[in-house]
């Protein structure tokens, strides 16, 4: 079935130009029909948004219906007066659907310490009218987009149902405990329950396994919203869907990271617990040597050793036990030859770059994605903005 | 006095190629000519290489008289081979000078996973004749260089005696525990007891606060040698002089940064205590984010705030009670006006960027130093080596 034939029924968006941009569409509301269950986990900044603090509150229903999305403007630090303009944009979408203000979550994207631009936003939203048009996914991919060079959207069946998940975020990103903005929609039907813990468990192995820049944004936000309209599915089968709508979308971000032009994805083995692994694996992908060593398609493999190095307080990591490889190519402890040089540079050269690491030590493992760090993302981050 | 005048008595040294780098100075041999005390920091990296095993073994005897140091290559991830090597390169030297082995340090620093070329720096060595000349510390700072684009070296009186500081390192610099390589040499009379305690309370405010790219070398070392020979100094000024070489060192190494432009101070108070505001000023000084604004001039701000708000686990610092300023200028929570975004782009444009931050909580405060992140430090590090 083609990509786009993929569609969840019961799903309805408006995007369109709330002002924040000049003229592109910036303001997306995507909400169920029907009744849904929803799961969602959010940033950890101390600095979190107005958006995170009412959105929050409103994923502990359980059964929010939507999102609101405004990009452009991340709407963060901005005092009582963003939280006002937070709660007035949020409640003006559900008044006009017809829902609670609870019934929606709220997200908010762009610069940090400005105010939304309330009176063109105010004119824009007044003219909002239920029923919205079905969703067009690959629209909203687009309007929730900041720095984004590529919308974000990715389709998967799931017996009778299906499942579309749309994501955006190239900067500022290194999630904990949630992710840039990321939204998933399902008409499979669910216990609110379950689809928490599947929800947190696919998260954690995706978006929480992303790297691009070691900055966590204040504004992170990824939801699930499930209407249960094709009816029930078997629920390790919907686990799985949905872990591959979101490892999709995750190297689609790795991939589009600011100014990156290879995607790093680093497999931690041996390790004593999957933390372990990850923490590793974080080190190596984090590492700004690392990250250029592989744009400059150097075979500097003593970088990966060097960032292994930084887990200290991992005191059963032991150089004489660990191994170090390349796509396949091993590279510690074994004498790198000529030979073997010229076959790492090869591998480094193309567009995605595996690291292979075994700490030697048990069966603990975990993969984390990142990419390069190139001239662009100086240029991209010395000029964004104000 | 002039600074080169102040060179305290007793040191001598060799500075040479012993065939590592074309034909520039690679080898250091610097040595008090009588009996010394000494005070040593070394990384914490779980990829040490041997010259730290062995640095930390003689430093444990609090009686070093000096150091060797190679550059160009770490010697690191070298196994069994790498370590029977730097026990030769420092025996040789010891049994030239008349010292027993665990009389020296030795430290590497350069290119991770090479072997040294032994054949020729055996035929270097064997040319060692003692006594060295009268230490040179100018010429000392130069040949532990890699790709540092100045020495640094910094020297003050203390009393009758006198400090010099000597320093490398430009990438590859979050040091924890210890730092890159730098090496103070006093002719002070000081009880080991004395000098390691000052040593570390030094180093702690000093090189463990400076961080370049949040890479931590597997060869950072830091060592003082105490030879006595001036007599005895008060121990409080001993300690601010030493805090004052050290510290100048670290504005050296951040101003010289790879590629960087800038040096960055990012000071924080109203800590819950020194521990906290240390961990502020680290996010806030190795955020790319931030680093990539400085270097554009960007009055963004708001990557500050993103910034702290990553400290996600000091749930008592509270962003309504969080102030933040630019030398001076407060941004927030005062809302920025017009004028203010302009004086503070004037603040950005300068060498020097101060970075204020209060976190309204209690009275712990720490500074830290890093600096901007640029184009240069891609081009260095995507092609620097193999």
């Amino acid at each position: 079935m083609e990509q786009h034939m993929i569609v969840p029924q019961g799903f309805r968006a408006v995007v369109a130009n709330a002002g924040l941009k000049d003229d592109e569409d910036d303001f997306t509301a995507l909400i169920s029909e029907v009744p849904a269950v929803s799961a969602a986990v959010f940033t950890r900044s101390r600095f979190a948004g107005p958006s995170v603090v009412l959105s929050r509150s409103a994923a502990s229903t359980s059964s929010a219906r939507g999102v609101v999305v405004l990009s452009r403007n991340a709407n963060v630090a901005t005092g009582k007066e963003g939280l006002e303009n937070a709660r007035e944009v949020r409640s003006t979408v559900a008044r006009a659907v017809g829902l609670d203000d609870d019934d929606l979550l709220i997200a908010s994207t762009g610069v940090i310490g400005k105010q939304y631009p309330m009176a063109r936003v105010r004119q824009r939203l007044a003219e909002l009218r239920w029923p919205f048009p079905p969703a067009d996914f690959d629209r909203v991919a687009r309007a929730i987009m900041t720095t984004d060079t590529t919308p974000k959207v990715v389709r998967v069946n799931c017996g009778e149902a299906s499942i579309v998940g749309v994501a955006k975020g190239v900067g500022m990103i290194e999630p904990n405990m949630a992710t840039l903005l990321t939204f998933f929609c399902t008409d499979a039907r669910i216990e609110p329950v379950d689809l928490d813990r599947v929800f947190r468990s696919v998260i954690a192995r995706t978006f929480n396994a992303v790297s691009i820049d070691t900055d966590t944004s204040t504004s992170d936000t990824a939801a699930v919203f499930a209407n249960g309209l094709a009816g029930p599915v078997a629920l390790d089968e919907f686990e799985q869907a949905l872990y591959t709508v979101a490892l999709d979308l995750v190297r689609m971000v790795a991939r589009d990271g600011e100014g990156a032009s290879k995607l790093i994805e680093v497999r931690v083995s041996g390790a004593r617990d999957g933390e372990q692994a990850k923490r590793v694996g974080k080190a190596i992908v984090n590492s700004p040597l690392v990250k250029t060593a592989v744009h400059g398609a150097d075979p500097n493999w003593g970088r990966v050793a060097m960032a292994i190095g930084k887990c200290e307080d991992d005191e059963d990591i032991d150089q004489q036990r660990v191994r170090i490889g390349f796509g396949g190519i091993e590279v510690y402890p074994t004498q790198a030859t000529e030979e073997t040089l010229v076959r790492l540079r090869r591998h480094l050269e193309g567009d995605d770059v595996v690291i292979e690491v075994d700490l030697g030590i048990d069966a603990g493992a975990f993969t984390v994605y990142g990419c390069d760090l190139t001239d662009g993302y100086i240029r991209i981050n010395a000029d964004y903005t104000t």
